[in-house]
């Protein structure tokens, strides 16, 4: 902490830094106001996170806590996981009334070994979904690992990206999963791709309790 | 949904896709198996998020309320943002037993333009999170835009460093922010980059309540 501040007004003796920072802030505000003005177009948006690195589902369950503290009413599908309840399943199933929690996958698919009954376990998954997407009271939805029953052929992109098309002006749509398929990526407003520098597990650490990474 | 399973048992007539399949998935299954046990560390993980794609701070957020599924208690320092409450921190304050929460910066710095100010409060941040790091009874912290801090130097690399390797073994650390600098990278055990592939902005679309990207 710097108490000089009360000596000799603002009291510059670093070379002008200071002021250099605050040119080049000001720049920078002017250019974010205006893409603010720019950006006028009021609805709801379908937001991807795709990609190999960690923090897809976390980024997915973020925004749905965001929701809440904003009083929005919620859904949450989860695809494919689910033989274990995760940490943000038991934290969010607290709250029914605002955060409507459906676990329709068994595991992963490498742990099930049986495709027949994984797209019929994604079929009935999406007929949860499509309920929430024509239900206007429910402000977002999280559709997590989507990406990979879509992926894997459990689910037609078409057909999913119509439902998304149909659903009401300003609910929000958030997706998650490896490999969005271009279809639906097309159909998205925003799409960010995890891309992993560094995994804990590749260096040796268990997964564990609390972070399950 | 299929019902022809009732029929002449597997009843595969795709020319043994679903056979495919399996061996296919039995094969990736041995190869998660050996991963993980292999990963036999157990102790608290540094987690971060970094680039410029949407995403960071959610999946931070997403961590939290896993590990307070998980019966964890948990700690926020939010470094830059912060003039506007966010929907995170109006859910997250009703849970003050178990998330305590502070918001310690005030706007970004170009809405600030005023550095000397910005490193006083990025200091005071760093102290609020140390005292975090030295609390065995928080499972989990996250220290949200702290690589802002850090590339725009208000906060010094090796000191934030030093802080965290004497944090309590188990205890996980989660770091948003853009920027991320090499030597906490360095430090950390997994780390993300979110790579921008499309953004709602770009497309007019305005920041609103409840997504606010």
């Amino acid at each position: 902490m710097n108490d000089n501040t009360t000596a000799q007004g603002s009291g510059t003796d670093d070379g002008g830094r200071d002021e250099r920072h605050k040119a080049r802030m000001v720049r920078k505000k002017e250019v974010v106001d205006a893409k603010i003005a720019a950006a006028q177009d009021e609805r709801g948006v379908i937001v991807i996170t795709t990609g190999n690195g960690k923090g897809k589902s976390s980024s997915g369950f973020g925004m749905v806590v965001r929701a809440l503290g904003h009083g929005m009413r919620t859904g949450v599908v989860q695809f494919i996981k689910g033989a274990q309840p995760t940490g943000e399943e038991m934290f969010l199933r607290r709250f029914p009334d605002v955060c409507d929690f459906h676990v329709m996958g068994e595991g992963y698919t490498w742990e099930t070994q049986d495709r027949a009954r994984d797209v019929a376990k994604a079929e009935a998954a999406w007929e949860v979904a499509r309920g929430m997407l024509r239900d206007p009271s429910i402000g977002l939805v999280l559709f997590d690992e989507l990406n990979i029953a879509l992926k894997l052929h459990y689910l037609d992109v078409e057909r999913v990206v119509e439902d998304l098309r149909a659903r009401p002006p300003m609910q929000h749509v958030v997706i998650t999963g490896r490999g969005a398929p271009p279809a639906l990526v097309e159909a998205a407003d925003t799409v960010t791709d995890m891309v992993p520098i560094k995994h804990a597990f590749q260096q040796g650490i268990k997964a564990q309790r609390g972070v399950e990474m």
